[in-house]
Parts: structure tokens; sequence; C-alpha cells
């Protein structure tokens, strides 16, 4: 992880809580595949839990189901039209990190591989699959963080629907006592 | 809800998955509250569902576990000090309507009044409690749903952690041949 360095586990919450779409990694047999996402929140601070749902039409599905594994990467919006491009196309027929000249880079818990050009890079391993038969929602944990410590103000994209994505413009500050919304 | 019209229920996706802080109102007895809540997902499209963590040190946590009732409402950055000050008060010991200056509006199935200031009001019920003792997740249906149209470019609020919000600057639309991202 050449451009990465290790993040905090206890701060990932403030990558995830603002609600960018997400590229999702898998590997399995030696084979990557990339999926964005945009339907997941987070559940826990410590360890970090991350709750989502991936479609059992999809390949990741299975991928996800059968190795228990992922990476959640956050992509920046200089690669929003490869992510759409990425949603738009199955790792059943297509190598997409090859086609779509996405770098993968070996992560250090799991098989999955980190996107290199993400900003952050979240290793994932599922935890709980008791509402995977029901919504196609697993919930995971992630074990290790990485970030790019070269973007200091990193634009996330937000999906709105039917292709129209949201870029964060500026940041307000409210000093809060605590440091989460979930109160009361 | 003389500022708000009916909003088309398979849309609603497009409300919350962009991942805005949300001001959660329940009532009991009589006796209405708020609270922010930013740890939410959608789960489904039509009906839609949505996944959410209310902590069960919350007063709402007591209110939503025994009404299987609330609202989701979507504040925009107007309201941001007053979201704030809504997470730093217990419903417990303050009127929040009240006090805060929200302006409670009966809703058409729910007993939990809409907040007649947010761009957006979701009536739901809760449909699953089977994460409720493990992760405090409750998955609610959102069974009407109310925007104001006045509002063409509602700029919602998106919490970093400890404070920081961003909000939305430009929108990118990038053609796609599904409505979902959720793909392959």
């Amino acid at each position: 992880m050449t451009n990465k360095r290790e993040f905090p586990l206890a701060q990932v919450y403030g990558l995830l809580e603002p609600g960018p779409v997400v590229l999702v990694t898998t590997a399995r047999a030696g084979r990557a595949n990339i999926m964005p996402m945009s339907w997941h929140t987070m559940m826990e601070f410590v360890p970090p839990l991350v709750g989502c749902v991936i479609s059992n039409q999809n390949y990741t599905f299975d991928v996800l189901r059968a190795t228990g594994e992922c990476v959640i990467n956050v992509p920046t919006v200089e690669l929003a039209k490869k992510v759409v491009a990425c949603g738009n196309a199955s790792g059943r027929h297509m190598d997409k990190f090859k086609t779509l000249e996405f770098t993968p880079v070996s992560g250090s818990v799991v098989k999955a591989p980190l996107v290199a050009e993400c900003y952050a890079c979240l290793e994932c391993k599922v935890v709980d699959r008791e509402l995977v038969a029901k919504y196609n929602f697993f919930i995971l944990e992630v074990v290790k963080a990485w970030i790019d410590p070269r973007q200091k103000r990193p634009r996330t994209i937000h999906h709105q629907g039917e292709g129209v994505f949201v870029i964060p413009g500026r940041t307000i500050r409210l000093p809060s006592p605590k440091t989460s919304l979930f109160t009361t």
C-alpha cells in the first residue's frame, strides 16, 4: 500500500456516515471484482460495523457469501465515470479491474484487493448473516483501514438515483459535546 | 400538511440514499419528541424499507419500540444549528418541539408528528425487530411520503463526525441504463 497509511478504526465511521457511494471489492480463486454500492450504514463505532444491502442478483453477492470477505473502497469525484461504468457491467463476464483500469493492491488481512485509486480502503469480514436470506443484508466488521494522506479534502460522490450524483460543497462546524448525533 | 405534497413511494430511496442527517420524530401519550440520526440505509425500493440504528440509551428507542411508529424528516442546512441542538438534549427532560421551535404537523397514517420545517417527511412503521436486541437496528417501512415542492434544490446536511457537516455542492449527471447502482 505505497500510497496509503493505516487509519484508526475508531474514526472509520466518519468516512461512511456522510453516505458516499463506495466500491466493494471481492475475490475468489484469484479472480477479483468491483461493484458500486450505496445502501450501507454504520452500525457500531468500535469495532466498526457496517450493514449493507447487496442484491442476490449480483455476482458480488455470491462471492461475498462464499468467502466472507470484501474491501469497501471510497472513491472521489475524479473516479465518478468509472464508478458508473463499474455498475453497468458484470464481473461474471468482465475483468473490471483490467477493463476499467483500476489498480488492485493486496490488503493485509483479507484476500479481496484494495483499489489503489480510492481515497480510503476498509478491509472487512462478514460477521452476521442473519438478515442475508430475507433482505440481502450483510453485517461487516472493518478489520483494517487505510487512507491516502495526500488527499486533504476528498470529494466523495453521493447518489440521488437515476445517474444523478451530488458532490460535497462547503463544510460547516457546529461544536457539539458529543462525537455522535445519536442522542435523545 | 399545508406546505407539503404527497411524494411517490417508489422515489423515496433518492431522498435517503445520498446519506443525509435526518430527524426522527416519535410520539407516545400525546408527547412528541425529535432526535437527529445519521446511521440509516435504504433496504428495498418498493415498498421502501429503511434500516436504522437508534441507541438503546436514547428516549426515542423506548418510544419507537413501544409504539412501532415514527417519521423520518429530512432537514436542510438552514436548520443545521437546531439539528445539533436537538442532539444535545433529551426528550426525557425537554419538549424539543417547543424549546427549539419546530412545528409539529399531523401525519395521515402514524401518530408521530411531521416536522413542518423539513424538506421531506416519511411516515414509517417498524416492520422487523429481529436485530433490535443485538444491534439496536430497526427496519422501517415508509407508508406515506411528503415533500415541500417549493424547495427545488434542498441542501441536506451530511455528518462527518464531531460536529463537522458537509453540504452538497454541485450535481453531476452520468446517464446509466439502471435506476440503481446495485449491480454486478
